[in-house]
């Protein structure tokens, strides 16, 4: 009863939230008005006083209103200066070994035991997150099955969860099967197993440039080369570019982000997909597609994959739930087309199964629509702090700098002028408890060096917005 | 309340069966004797007719007692009669490269979907495992800590359970510290990782002979060659043979199962841990212990491992609690040495981190002492089933038959006549519904034709003693 009894007041308040969003999007109610008070709502919307002081919580958790102390709530002025955006990158297109693992170790080792303000990471926060609901889930999942909880599960994983995910991306045209669909430990083991299965030590794999630095460090884990190809930050990978490379150079497989790549945030369009899929076909060449991001779309369509357009079983598509709903779950999965038998074998001889009730409980909530709907206030969170991080980087940060414009996702890519460090910049930021990624972890070729990533999975508040006012004047004075 | 009560009832009839067993085994109440009714039992000692059938229950699964059809329950007769034990294996002592991974799916895979009696199993059942308890582990530290359950929990892993490992070490002689004790996605990835940090592709890894499947899978996963070195079914590996097999061969490390290894059971003797780490150590040669059975001693004390004797870091250990509490749950470890940097570094790359709430459920189990509670229950289940399993082998394999003698773990190595096929009985068996691990899964050299591995993970039953019996007399028709 307890638990309806809060279901409903949560309607209510995200009732009288809405209402008043329509408003302030309307323009009913203007940048700088003064809201009414707490009790006044209250009276208009017959409301408790609880129900309207969680409405305008909510709102200033949107970043839409902002309370003044000992002056009420006020709808909040947005700058509407856009950055421009940065041009699209340029990779010396020359086949390389990777070595960044010392340099990402030490970025994240400096930040992981610090209470820095977390600007480094690319996964929502915890407080995003429907802890409680999916611990449910898990001990209805694990009391339901409890012999099953304690069982190997071994390749493919786990049947009720290998369903929803194949039922999830039908949704939306990713055709997947259940016979090739693998659950792994999280993405990275996929990736990992994926690479190893079209490719051996020492064979070159083409990657978005910059990339996510969790690839560049599998590629390097396996002892293979990666060929950086020129990405364009809203378009991605330049296909032309690609071409190009697959003619001259030895590609063994390609490897990219498609939507809502990491770092840069960008999202193929259909039919760069549907060119880059019968591209390699021609040549037989596998492509390994992460999809980790896609269900964080902000518009009103989730974008496609290039799985979608694949008629040979050579796209291997790589997810996780772990930037959706559970990091700590360590849950992801490979769709794996005729490379399935052999991804099997790998996870087997790699780690034997996944973990069972991490899986159990993600199934649960997935079945039960639990997910669905936490995705929706995900997106709609993601939007707002991304949007509202561009403001305060447009505000803060010095003359020259460039930002990506993502669709999608919880990170945005910031291109300083020249003439600033961000490695240095880490450090000094980490000197002010502020953690962010810099640009060279994301470039086998040590690229980027005036660029950072900043992470917005955050809900946004003051103390983060001085973090970004402090990266700009440190940057500034670079 | 209802929680207490059953845990007050489970002590009474506890302590009623015990008494029976101190009888029995005191010659008090003699092998065939008829034990008095349950109705009789219950006014005896004044408890409850469900407490003196649960009492009678509790020792027939120990295999003590047996009921018979509308007769009551009669003290067992045991045939004490011993099979000889196999000898020392004979490997050809030559380096060679690893290709056992479709045997291995062939048996597996046919056994996984299938009502099979699971004899190929080395596992605990089900029933044998605290699902409950471990369960409100789960759910205690997950609602305790819900947003630490959601956070990636990077290599090292997660600190409590590390200390926990640690604490439980130490307690046996297992100097372990936390700096070096790394948490993994269950035992069979500690291996990967551990053989990748000491080796390279290639490079000859010295083992037992037969030795456990997933250690073959490991090094021909990462592309390593196997040297199989003469091994005890009592004492385990050969040092002699070792120590020659330095001198002449290019080892680059050696990885065995000291404590009741899978599949022989033999457990090195002190002298012979002590022995091996120093000879291992003058040459500047890594040992990965897999001491994935050691708490499942039969006897007084737990056996040390070769760990304890390691002055010089070499030594990496690896466990899991797989075989004692969560097969599903895939939480292993690796206390590394002086590779404690590459082990980290290395999981972080191959799957960034080890789930958390199946850490934080064993931390919790571990912690509030029900992990060692459990393990003295499911101890003596095990020696009970090994040793009955012993006496239906006797009693129906054919002549000529031998039979390991372990003293710890939950498997058995049956050593047939030479006329016996082992992957042919695989395949008869199977068509009665009956699993087994036939002998060349076990070797590199695909030896041990006439050999299978029997688990004992179930708690006895006519339904295994059916299947030994089965097993037996297509053994004696081959």
């Amino acid at each position: 009863m307890a638990e309806v009894l809060s279901e409903s007041k949560k309607y209510l308040y995200e009732q009288v939230a809405n209402k008043i969003q329509q408003h302030i999007e309307q323009g009913i109610l203007q940048a700088g008005k003064r809201l009414p008070s707490v009790r006044k709502l209250s009276q208009q919307q017959q409301v408790s006083l609880s129900t309207a002081f969680q409405a305008y919580f909510h709102l200033e958790n949107k970043g839409l209103i902002e309370s003044r102390p000992r002056s009420g709530f006020y709808v909040r002025t947005f700058s509407h200066k856009l950055l421009p955006e940065p041009e699209r990158s340029n990779p010396a297109l020359l086949s390389t070994h990777v070595n960044v693992h010392e340099l990402v170790a030490k970025v994240f080792d400096s930040t992981r035991n610090q209470h820095c303000v977390p600007l480094a990471m690319a996964a929502p926060a915890p407080e995003l997150l429907p802890l409680e609901k999916l611990n449910k889930a898990l001990l209805k999942a694990t009391r339901r099955d409890a012999a099953e909880s304690m069982r190997y599960d071994f390749p493919p994983g786990y049947e009720p969860l290998r369903r929803q995910i194949v039922r999830r991306a039908l949704e939306w045209g990713g055709a997947l099967t259940m016979e090739e669909t693998i659950t792994t430990c999280g993405c990275q083991e996929a990736l990992n197993l994926c690479l190893r299965a079209v490719a051996q030590p020492g064979d070159t794999i083409a990657i978005e440039s910059p990339t996510y630095f969790g690839i560049l460090l599998a590629i390097e884990n396996l002892g293979m080369k990666a060929l950086e190809i020129i990405t364009h930050p809203r378009d991605g990978i330049c296909l032309d570019t690609l071409e190009n490379a697959l003619q001259t150079q030895p590609i063994k497989a390609c490897l990219i982000v498609s939507n809502f790549s990491n770092p840069l945030g960008s999202c193929m369009p259909d039919a760069h997909k549907q060119r880059l899929v019968r591209m390699l076909a021609t040549r037989e060449i596998p492509l390994i597609e992460d999809d980790i991001y896609g269900d964080l779309y902000f518009g009103t369509h989730r974008p496609t994959n290039a799985k979608a357009y694949d008629q040979q079983g050579l796209v291997l598509l790589c997810s996780s739930f772990s930037k959706t709903l559970a990091p700590g779950y360590r849950v992801g999965w490979v769709a794996a087309g005729r490379y399935t038998e052999q991804i099997k074998r790998l996870k087997y001889m790699t780690s034997t199964a996944t973990s069972s009730p991490p899986q159990m409980a993600i199934a649960e909530f997935v079945e039960n629509g639990g997910y669905d709907r936490h995705l929706r206030h995900l997106r709609a969170a993601f939007s707002r702090q991304v949007q509202l991080t561009a403001e305060a980087v447009a505000k803060y940060f010095p003359a020259g700098t460039k930002l990506t414009r993502p669709l999608g996702g919880c990170f945005q890519w910031v291109e300083m002028p020249e003439s600033v460090d961000s490695l240095r910049l880490h450090q000094l930021a980490l000197q002010k408890q502020i953690s962010i990624a810099p640009g060279p972890i994301f470039s086998a070729e040590a690229k980027y060096r005036n660029c950072i990533r900043i992470g917005c999975g955050h809900p946004w508040s003051d103390r983060i917005e001085r973090a970004v006012q402090v990266l700009g004047e440190l940057a500034g004075k670079e």
